[in-house]
């Protein structure tokens, strides 16, 4: 039951799976099972990248250099300090002859697992890369293992947005869940309500469709007047408001004043620390919290909640769930609004 | 509705919540909605106690230094390397005119929320403990704001005994909460299996007997031959195994080797870092993990789920559902094998 996860790339410590190691084997010689890919582009995890930005200070050569020198120390791209990666697109090389990922020679593919576990060797020193966004041209190899997830390119979306969109689409697939749950419970009889904190992100704004689209009334919760401008026109959540997400108090206050009520749903998509107390306090008795953010702090949830006194039931958003890129993409395609914020984003006239 | 949370008692950084804050004011006088308790006795939070006491090696006189030092700085025993805090068992010395507790001066009480969000001041100096265990006599005052819980120490058992029960209590009542949602679910129409790793500790021990009332099928792993030994004596489990949590293959491989399968819900009570993907991989495709550990990362978990494709549930688990305490005061009432458990931990036959 344990195969096919690539336990023999890990180099150290010995034993642990390929997640939790410090280092793995990114040697280019493939295992039966698994499959090489030349790497075209990383997609950089926005905690990650927004960790590195802030630490050198916008400068992006000591950006690239760093991020050069994790890839090389640890044979992925794991950031040590956020813990979190990314993913990557790229053209199949070679298919070991027992891999099941159906997976051909010449496939152009974004892996949807992340980066912090898969093998990963560059060779081009990242130098078409000026160290400033997320999307990270790049030359080099990666190893997908048996289990991994891969999905072939569509062929009626630009790789970057295809990309950009899997790389956040385990959100609408679980909010979709979540919300889908929360309407059979009797306390939500009169309508589910969802606040989306961060929605006009990339994980924001599929959240946001994705809970309207199975019936609940909804509202995003951005940053600045500026953000708020961008939703609105965007016109996918039903209110819109302004919050620092880390200020609990008006932000739940915030959510109250949107929907009439807390949210039954409250799903985190903010890349920065300090927003878990806001987002439990934001949400109604017997409601879900769904972390998305890997800025999140477990501990910060757990005794939050507690110290609150407060019945929610809080999730650690899974970046995997059946059918997840599907519908993903098919979000994209069919809602103009949340299209124009990935597009905005990836064409970098907004930041990350 | 952010009224009675403490927001006045938060001295830096200022408008954050009590929790988050880094020193609070414990001034012993008390604003018309708050309790004032007089100390009588610290529960340390198993993982915080077990960081003091690896960092001094042991030495009890160290570690008392350092829990005096961290309450006299931040006005809160609030551990800044785990996160976590602990209880406390005391005497209400004086209510205000407007707090809705329910307490009344000379009441003996527990505080069911964190010490990381209660003022607290020592002033005995923790004299009469030694620094080696978890439960620490101590003089002073704590300061219970308008939403606290805290519970009055039931007649028929032990303070001791009360306040390890009611410090986990959460568990048994989120374990027994998510078995039900589980057994409603067709894939495990069979019936539901349950995991939990530290099942011979205090909130795995609750756990397993929650579990098994409603129903579930259930194995405790363990860490050796002796904790087996005990966990098979007190006879709360179907099966017990042992296996180290932080060897995800080898806890997924015990896991379903004891049950004939991976478990529906698995429960990770384990208080150390690195137990995130084994409890993953033990847990069947739509099943839960609950993680109670305060060790618990969360990057570790979210990215874990996704590299191994694992469509599982996880949750955070919340200190508070409404009923805790009188759900696992009745469980250690009634089942002679969780309250031999605790009685060998309070007494120090057993270690943390």
């Amino acid at each position: 039951m344990v195969d096919g996860i690539g336990l023999h790339r890990v180099l150290e410590p010995a034993g642990v799976l390929p997640q939790a190691a410090w280092r793995l084997d990114a040697d280019p010689a493939i295992a039966p099972d698994e499959v090489r890919v030349a790497v075209e582009r990383l997609n950089l995890d926005a905690a990650s990248f927004r960790q590195l930005a802030d630490k050198h200070g916008g400068d992006g050569d000591a950006v690239r250099a760093e991020v050069l020198g994790i890839i090389e120390t640890r044979g992925k791209m794991h950031n040590p300090v956020t813990g979190s990666g990314g993913m990557l697109i790229g053209t199949v090389e070679e298919v070991g002859p027992r891999s099941t990922l159906g997976l051909r020679v010449g496939d152009r593919v974004a892996t949807l697992v992340s980066l912090t576990l898969t093998p990963l060797r560059i060779t081009d020193g990242l130098a078409r890369w000026d160290g400033r966004g997320e999307q990270v041209p790049a030359h080099g190899h990666a190893i997908l293992h048996g289990r991994s997830i891969a999905a072939r390119l569509p062929d009626d979306l630009a790789p970057e947005l295809a990309l950009a969109v899997f790389d956040v689409c385990g959100a609408p697939a679980l909010t979709d869940r979540v919300v889908r749950a929360a309407a059979t419970r009797p306390s939500f009889a009169s309508g589910v309500t969802v606040a989306v904190l961060g929605g006009a992100g990339k994980s924001g704004s599929l959240a946001l469709v994705a809970a309207r689209r199975v019936g609940a009334r909804t509202v995003g919760i951005v940053r600045d007047e500026e953000e708020a401008a961008r939703l609105r026109e965007a016109g996918i959540a039903d209110a819109v408001a302004v919050a620092d997400a880390r200020d609990a108090v008006t932000v739940a206050s915030a959510v109250s004043a949107a929907l009439g009520q807390p949210a039954s749903v409250t799903v985190v998509c903010v890349d920065v620390p300090g927003c878990e107390h806001g987002a439990i306090l934001a949400t109604a008795p017997g409601g879900t919290v769904v972390f998305f953010s890997m800025a999140t702090s477990f501990a910060a949830a757990a005794l939050g909640a507690e110290g609150l006194a407060a019945d929610v039931t809080m999730l650690i958003g899974n970046g995997y769930a059946p059918g997840h890129a599907g519908l993903a993409l098919a979000l994209v395609r069919e809602e103009p609004g949340v299209r124009a914020l990935f597009t905005q984003r990836i064409e970098g006239r907004i930041g990350p």
